[in-house]
């Protein structure tokens, strides 16, 4: 359904993600990316857990967001630049276990662009929902300035 | 204007927070608690950042998350849960360098609460505001089951 | 894949519908309604517009609101009622023509529900995406008290 | 605290507003605009109602949504248009009785704006709170093309 602009969106988005020392310090990893879609993988670790030994909320928005965001990217041109303009997640279920989230692009925009990630747990138990707003900055670079 | 149900309430929120190994993991401190009202405050760490070299944008989620939480869990009896309904966010600027998050209950409820966060770098710029709704659990523990 | 609870489902949830005099005004019409989806449609009208001719944001969130609302009633049980808690809505393109909004249940719940809408119209144009979550009152009647 | 780039915004808000024909639908009024802020009076009517009698969730966005519109196209230059990119609405409490919404920029931006509104009834009851994204278009027009 939706065409990648840059050929070559796989890698791009694969170094990009590399460079996301925060997706390095709790373990995800963007185990698939396709035109308009990505997926984080996280595996269980206690040191990623809330006060009742589930994984955090905020965690659940880490790797949602992110699959969000490369699905986004992954259609966009060589050379620019996409930021998180807003997101909204409601979390359905505690969180244990393994954990994959799926993101899908929903309307492909110019400048705006939504999205979308489904979190589940490698138990088949549907963790969370996200809606997400992305901004292309066209002509900035994706590394740190 | 919001009197706390439990007289304890201080002590409940930190040793709760004290038991979210998430928050160890990045570095983030509970540095006050009042009635309706949470702070949280993390230091720039390189480990924290996303490609671009600014604090992701799911780590400024675990923090406002996080200030919401304990806004609304320092209003609540003791022996209950509380667990996040959902949150939307706003990301109104690069987050760059020590944060701040404040979170404060806009609506108590016996049922649902809902909060709101305030995200503010160390050079006073507004770094992200998000709106969140809670859920009480009565008579469920807030530590591991 | 959702069991209604009360068979009588259908019935129940026209007739709440019929009750929404809101509904009327704007000329909105519940044309389906099964065990976690609903669906309404609205004619275009000249004055359901906003200033720059395109249905109001606002009257779009209203029938998102509402197809939300009944996917979610279908599967409550009878003599209960049901509040809006919260929605989150993307306008993805400007409400041209007649619109239908599709209300879908993501995660049904004893006391809260995820429902989710898409608002599309009548030339296939995907205009709106809501994601929203609901409360069952149990007990409590959906008529005016 | 928001200077406006256009010394004749209030005329400018003023007739926008005019031109909104489902604000002339459902009675609400500007009854205020600053920079950066501006107000919607609804008065009760039993046909902006739900099945229960309250006004409909769907109208409460309705006032929020055009109260965060109005407090950000206050802040634009002449000869643009705005449009909503999206909005989250928490409902606090019933809708009962006349109702007014005060909208507020909480960032100002050359192409998005973030914006907040608050609803309260004439009680003083806080209904609902919306936080909300807009867009600028540069060179369109405010009027129908």
């Amino acid at each position: 359904m939706n065409a990648p602009l840059d050929p070559d969106f796989a890698r791009r988005c694969r170094e990009s993600f590399g460079r996301q020392k925060a997706m390095a310090l709790i373990g995800a990893r963007l185990t698939s990316v396709e035109p308009g879609r990505a997926e984080i993988a996280l595996a269980y670790r206690d040191d990623l857990t809330q006060q009742k030994g589930f994984v955090h909320g905020g965690i659940l928005g880490m790797i949602a967001d992110t699959a969000c965001g490369y699905a986004a990217f992954s259609l966009m041109p060589a050379g620019c630049s996409l930021v998180t303009v807003e997101y909204k997640m409601n979390i359905l279920a505690p969180g244990r276990g393994a954990l994959v989230a799926r993101g899908e692009v929903v309307k492909p925009g110019r400048t705006l662009t939504v999205a979308r990630a489904e979190v589940y747990a490698d138990d088949g138990t549907h963790v969370a929902t996200m809606q997400q707003t992305l901004m292309m900055l066209a002509g900035k670079t994706d590394h740190p300035e």
